[in-house]
């Protein structure tokens, strides 16, 4: 039997998500939310176009999610993330109790384990899931940004 | 002189917005965002009127702040807040580069100086303006809860 709902297929989705972010011009990351191998919130960074340090993916994210499940925690949900959140995002996976997160490449300035953000204590982390795909449309985002300006 | 727009001036504000979530079943905390001596973004807890983890007052000032703006920096902006500001809080708060943060209570247990959240290093800290008066709606509101329960 194959397994097809495994990590990197809704890691793919969570790519798919940080490609549209990159096509309106933020900084690529995306981000699904998942409960029983069920997509229940998808997001995309939108600081630039919202004007909004609070818009990441991870943000609208858990506020979709919780919006979808009409309660305000995430306790039977993973999330599926492009990049290490920040101190913000990985903030408020705290008060979410999370049950799990997956985040591809790491944030090696600005991610919360750098920054030491606590999660919640429930909360458990699997990283490096496709981070070369995630990691390589970073890459290209900020050397075509370089080079327009 | 007298000076009107000190301060405990703007943090009373703050502490108006905390008696509506105090009203509204919600913890009690408020913020406003000063620039100028002029009062442009108001908000109070809304986290289970909204089911939303994200739904701090913080968050949802610094949003109204920047929509006020039209930019996303918070750079010449004050914000006055009832509670010293969490993890996810003092995330955003980094961010939007804030100039000055006046928080009024100490929250020893998940306070962003207690949680080791750095803020942005060009913002300046005050903190205890108005504290009891802050405090002491707070612990109102837990016996209350208690009592209902």
């Amino acid at each position: 039997m194959q397994l097809i709902f495994d990590d990197s297929y809704f890691m793919r989705k969570a790519l798919q998500e940080a490609e549209l972010a990159f096509e309106k011009g933020e900084i690529p990351v995306g981000v699904v939310v998942v409960i029983d191998n069920r997509i229940i919130a998808r997001g995309h960074n939108l600081t630039e176009m919202l004007h909004d340090v609070t818009a990441h993916a991870e943000m609208q994210a858990i506020t979709a999610a919780a919006n979808f499940l009409g309660g305000k925690y995430l306790k039977d949900c993973t999330m599926y993330v492009t990049l290490e959140p920040c101190q913000m995002c990985a903030g408020a996976l705290y008060w979410s109790q999370l049950s799990k997160l997956v985040f591809a490449a790491t944030d090696h300035e600005r991610g919360y384990r750098k920054m030491g953000t606590k999660l919640h204590p429930k909360t458990k982390v699997t990283s490096g899931i496709m981070e070369e795909e995630t990691s390589s449309l970073l890459k290209r985002f900020f050397i075509e940004k370089r080079n327009l300006n």
